[in-house]
């Protein structure tokens, strides 16, 4: 996506290997005109999978799952939670996630009434990394007897093994931006 | 709002004295339509206002933070942040949250840079019943040279003193629901 990618040479900033920072516009500030235009390009390749649902989880995933779900004729946003609350329900369908970004095993929770077994789940991050994410919220998914649809992602990290392993699978994978290196601070994008 | 109010009465549920749980529509699985209508409520209270960004909170304020900012033209969303990552900036302004919750003390952090001094900044979170994060938040924004010039919530427990102590303050502040108690499990509303 050409503004997505304009965005990412313009505001994101690459640290180290393998960290691409766009605070700037998509997981801290966000930029809402451009989330929207997100949006709307995951619903334009995904209507053909016709999800009855979107699955993210909190917290940085939210703002791009709701983009495209109001872009989906306004289906249902699922996100999967992180902590246990006190408050929470005993009825919660739970896979392990290890985050490299804070180097933590975090357990992610779905309460199984809101995936109704059939439904038809797109999974919907702002980022695709090793993938492991997206591998838990799909342990999920299966495990409440639903599928998943497709996976719809901000910006894949190319270089790390997260989307290849998935269209290996023949998952329905569309990335918006598609960082190939980072080399001396900047991203180096795939071509639009 | 009625919308609201009807979902409350019909899906939420009333936990002990003070808990209304609303994870069936608003945040933990998000009814997308209401959710975009509870953004052009807040977006046609504010607009007067000019707001020139949004503050929220991660993560269950993104949601509604982004449908009222589309709602206004799609001007910026800024999420404060709970948990130090290995990959922030230094440069962060921050204020202590004690959620009643989760029984816990939270920093909330946000970059400096994404809240220019002379902000016109609207705070938006799902809930408001001690007002403790959306204190917060407002010591944030005046820390940094902006103003807050609203606050607009989706549901205040109205028998919690945060909204009384912004309303003496002379905040605009508009709550879209609220919840005056909790008896049987059910919330008793203010009339719409």
């Amino acid at each position: 996506m050409k503004e997505l990618n304009d965005a990412i040479l313009t505001y994101g900033r690459g640290l180290g290997q393998d960290v691409v920072k766009v605070d700037m516009f998509l997981n801290h500030r966000i930029d809402t005109g451009l989330l929207f235009r997100m949006g709307e390009a995951l619903a334009e390749h995904f209507r053909r999978q016709r999800p009855t649902l979107i699955l993210t989880v909190e917290a940085s995933g939210i703002a791009l799952a709701v983009a495209a779900a109001h872009a989906l004729d306004d289906i249902p946003v699922v996100f999967a939670k992180k902590a246990a609350a006190s408050n929470q329900s005993d009825q919660m369908a739970t896979a392990k996630v290890h985050s490299f970004t804070h180097n933590t095993d975090n357990i992610i929770r779905v309460d199984k009434r809101y995936i109704p077994r059939g439904s038809r789940v797109l999974i919907v991050d702002d980022f695709l990394a090793e993938g492991n994410a997206v591998r838990g919220m799909t342990e999920i998914v299966e495990s409440l007897g639903a599928r998943v649809c497709g996976v719809g992602i901000g910006i894949e990290k190319g270089f790390q093994p997260g989307g290849k392993a998935l269209r290996d699978r023949g998952i329905d994978l569309m990335s918006l931006a598609v960082v190939k290196e980072i080399r001396d601070g900047r991203s180096v994008l795939e071509d639009d």
